[in-house]
């Protein structure tokens, strides 16, 4: 009896029993109709298929919707096949390269042929999308030989789905079908296109084909779409309101950085007020981790060839890496460091270490390159070079719940301070069915992972448990910060580490005279400096706390007639270590202000007659406005005290 | 008549006339029969000479002792042919390579061949030695033609001088012959062997021929020598004084710095103490930067081929640099920054600047680097990588005096804060002689270098004036300090520049309102972080004052009984930011006060009952003893103020 039946495990922990061949479609309708409506892909066995395809073996089944990242994906990729169905209907004849879903909506690469094609003809595939969505075309999966599918488009005249094709093995080959467009695509799509409501062509761009500079160059067209209007709406705000906050631009507003295709695409320079903003939240960080007991060390920013073929990174170093550099004389090979884990590994290894000097906690802020594309850069988010406020922690495997807490109570103690207060905890667990894969004594295993969950509890994190997501070499825990606009960024990465100890050999001598192996701790609460400040600028629209902005007080007088009283205020704010410049310029106050105010400046003392008489400035707040008059030694004593 | 005499012009501005083929030994002799007795060689017109070479037209005229540079060299150089002499009669049938004079001595390669030769053999060479120079054998050049000279060579049966030989152009060549020595030689050297009085053959190593490894390794034999005993006793203390203050020995029983092979020759890994010395300097520097108006800046450590062609550095990527490093797609090629100007010159481009805007004082702690072949590297003070605290002044013409004011005082304030008080300064201005090797308006140079020799007056520097030392940019002031040792170092160099600015097309717009071009000053008061520190480190014999010690105060309880109270203390000092540590070993106090001691910690707070009981600690100071017993509060209130 039961060969005819299948269990589906739910997420929720029940089993129940369908006939074989149900779809998701049908356990949805089963559970409730409203449920029903909203699935657009299906989670079976940790795949995601369609909601019609036939379950026929005992599974676990999670049905998929707008709220999971893989509900959103099919939506999305289901969208681009609806784009290039308007686009052959608008430019017959027009050749189709690929069109995947991305982060945030979609694209699909297309020669234009003949076709003259700019983004004001944008508005016009939106509405014939619009059309077509609401005939409720059904994705059909189908599938066909390889020599069928070649066929299929060599006659349909589109040379790049070809070519993809050529490079497949032989075999069977899915092509999907909705309405008049027929692709080749592995799915999973949506049930059918009325799910698709609202759509928004977002930019175009060139684009070679398959990434390759000698191929032709196609017109990549960026889109998103919802299943509500109003959730477009919703996205277009937010797009705004990041464009205002968009870290570049504040950046050229407040002179903190800057580019140039001289010094190298990718390759921050850092102008007076960005590198003090940089060297505030180094010094803050600094201080708290001499108060944890880091201890600071300062390595080069190459190392030999050797040095990470003992790591083991001289593998991975190929086609998507800076080139090594080369000595003139002695042969030798260097490379940029990538990250300082292998200098922190010779360091811990220069002397001889007892099981009482565990934990050793070396921290550096340390500038590593890591090559990337120029179309894969961006701004401060990526970039080919970048510090890491690293540290790496050798101790001993029965001190390893002790240093996860210490570390979780450090980056905490950060975001805090910085103004992060919504953040989640993403533990990466071994998967539990295949324990081969990882590396170390799976007692170790157990005792960290179970030491890691118990502390993220015990600090009342929100938790999420991701098993299987941790690396081969030890498990992990990741802070998602969510900034002031809803968006999830990853800072903060505790990682334990199994693997290096035992490339570089590092031991300590126990209580029982005898070697050990330590375990090692990878973690940077901001990650990358320069990343960590787009971030926090985008955060705060520029607007920085007082302790973090670069300049603090602008002084400014009326006029030149009370230059001498205002270089009096300033020495005072300066005595005080205060961050103080005067506005000598002959220019208006209503002008100074203004300046001062789009420079994100936190106070601005204004000074004239009345205030050099009674030796008082005037208070404006940055975007709180007139504050009156105050006397300066009580100003001072409220800036350190707020400074501090 | 005036055709059979010369005139001869001597450095104190007379003027003599001799007759024609005088040489500069008569000349001595008409000085004083003392000189005559103290000369070595001769300065005529710029060019070492022999002091017995007949001089046949008017010339400028230095007699050289031992007091001149140039005076010691003949004399090493003279002593390594009496050294080659002494082996060739004790290990007959050996070959020579070169033998030249360095810095403190000479030494000679040699291919024993089948003899067993090692250090033990010295001693017999020092006394073989002085039994030849007691001979006074005259130095004699004499001068041979090419194929005379390779005979000469073939018959004695020495391979490498043959080959030198064959790699010099056809045309005269000259050997210096003594006693029984004769070699081939250039000269010039001392007039005999009877000079030479005193004689240290310091140590062995090996040597490929010509450097290169490809060649059979030789045997190099350093040496020096010393017209009297009592020269080299003083440098052999000397010589030992300056091993015990090793900067590498000290930084090992410091636990400051280290090495490691993997990661790569020459390229130190500050351990934590090293680091929070550097620290100390560089915020020591910083604030005062601060305070002269300098702004920090950070710039990535690689630069594009593109900025170094445009800085004019690229043509000097060759032989002796680190080789490009590539990109893998776009075929970029990135060096490794030697210098830190280039970037500067970038970031003082990135907005328009105006003659208010001047001048820009733009500083860095920018970690360049040099590659330097293995043989070059020696511990801290070469290295291929070290730290400049770096920064370029860009101003007008007219700011020139006034800036170069504000960086002498910089630089004299961080000597003498850092306890060196004997320095001179060397100003390199233009050969007079040679205007037209120099760039830039002569009339700017005119006022600057004036305004330097004004300004280095003005605040009472002791100068010195080479004329023709200056760079073709630009003339410099160079800061030599004498050491506890009494070596001089160069530190603190003040580099005028009009070069590079012509080359960025560096300016700003004038109160006229048009385009003027800057002029930039580089400036290091330190040179590079770690070679100042290594010279420090000497300096002091590792005895850094308070404020730079790594860890300023050692906790020492007496037991286990009183580390609570140890804490306390700790604490008490943590709070107040001074840097200290509890010895909780379970070692004897007397123990732990010698380590403290041979760790330089400037103090030991001893604690046992009578301390606990009273709440004070016994202290102890660096090499001064027990200072008696005080209570906490006031003793760090005393470290507070001392460290300030």
């Amino acid at each position: 009896m039961h060969n005819h039946t299948v269990n589906i495990a739910l997420p929720d922990g029940t089993i129940k029993s369908f006939a074989k061949g149900v779809t998701s479609l049908e356990i949805a309708q089963s559970i409730s109709e409203r449920l029903s409506q909203q699935i657009l892909a299906s989670l079976v066995n940790g795949e995601v298929w369609d909601i019609t395809r036939p379950i026929t073996e005992d599974a676990a089944v999670k049905l998929l919707t707008w709220q999971d990242e893989d509900g959103k994906k099919a939506f999305w990729h289901s969208s681009a096949h609806l784009m290039a169905e308007a686009l052959e209907s608008l430019y017959p004849g027009i050749k189709l390269g690929i069109g995947p879903a991305i982060a945030n909506g979609f694209y699909y690469d297309i020669d234009f042929g003949d076709y003259d094609f700019d983004a004001t003809h944008l508005p016009r595939i939106e509405e014939k999308m619009l059309e077509l969505a609401r005939q409720n075309n059904l994705y059909q999966g189908i599938v066909v030989n390889k020599p069928a599918a070649i066929s299929f488009f060599q006659k349909k005249g589109d040379p790049y789905k070809v070519e993809l094709l050529e490079g497949l093995q032989d075999g069977s080959i899915t092509f999907y079908k909705h309405g008049n467009f027929t692709d080749l695509c592995r799915g999973p799509h949506i049930p059918h296109t009325g799910f698709i409501k609202a759509v928004k062509l977002l930019n175009i761009s060139g684009a070679y084909w398959r990434g390759n500079e000698k191929n032709k160059q196609l017109t990549r067209i960026y889109g998103i779409t919802f299943p509500q209007q109003k959730e477009l709406k919703a996205y277009l705000e937010l797009l705004e309101e990041a464009q205002k906050r968009n870290h570049q631009k504040i950046g050229k507003e407040l002179k903190l950085f800057t580019f140039s295709e001289k010094v190298g695409i990718g390759l921050p320079l850092w102008l007076p007020r960005g590198t003090v903003l940089r060297e505030q939240l180094e010094q803050f960080l600094r201080r708290a981790q001499v108060k944890a007991g880091y201890q600071p060390v300062v390595t080069p920013h190459i190392g030999h060839k050797e040095l990470y073929m003992t790591s083991g990174h001289y593998d991975k170093y190929g086609e998507d890496s800076f080139q090594p550099i080369r000595t003139p004389h002695e042969g030798e090979e260097f490379f940029l460091k990538p990250m300082n884990c292998p200098h922190h590994c010779e360091i811990y290894k220069h002397e001889p270490r007892s099981y009482r000097d565990l934990p050793v906690r070396l921290a550096e802020f340390g500038t590593v390159y890591r090559y990337e594309q120029h179309g894969e850069l961006h701004g401060l988010v990526r970039t080919r070079g970048f510090t890491q406020d690293d540290a790496h922690i050798f101790c001993r495997n029965d001190q390893v719940r002790e240093e996860f807490a210490k570390v979780i109570d450090l980056v905490t103690y950060v975001f805090s301070a910085l103004g992060f207060s919504d953040y989640t905890a993403r533990l990466s667990f071994r998967d539990p069915e295949q324990l081969h894969k990882y590396i170390g004594d799976q007692e170790d295993w157990d005792k960290a992972e179970e030491a890691i969950e118990e502390v993220a509890k015990l600090r009342k994190l929100n938790t999420t448990k991701a098993l299987g997501e941790a690396a081969f070499y030890g498990p992990k825990l990741d802070f998602m910060v969510k900034d002031a606009l809803g968006r999830n960024w990853q800072l903060g990465t505790v990682q334990l580490d199994y693997q290096l100890p035992v490339r570089f050999d590092l031991s300590y001598t126990g209580a029982d005279n005898k070697k050990h192996r330590p375990v090692m701790i990878h973690r940077a609460p901001f990650g990358s400096l320069e990343r960590f400040i787009a971030i926090l600028l985008e955060h705060t629209a520029g607007k920085l706390p007082l302790w973090l902005a670069p300049e603090q007080v602008a002084i400014l007088p009326i006029s030149e007639k009370f230059a001498a009283y205002a270089e009096e205020v300033n020495q005072n704010l300066r005595n005080k270590d205060i961050r103080c410049f005067i506005d000598h310029r002959d220019e208006k106050i209503g002008k100074k202000i203004r300046e001062a105010e789009l420079s994100k400046i936190p106070y601005m003392f204004i000074i004239g007659e009345k205030e050099q008489l009674e030796r008082t400035v005037s208070v404006r707040k940055q975007g709180a406005g007139d504050q009156g008059s105050f006397p300066i030694d009580k100003l001072v004593q409220e800036i350190v005290e707020d400074i501090s």
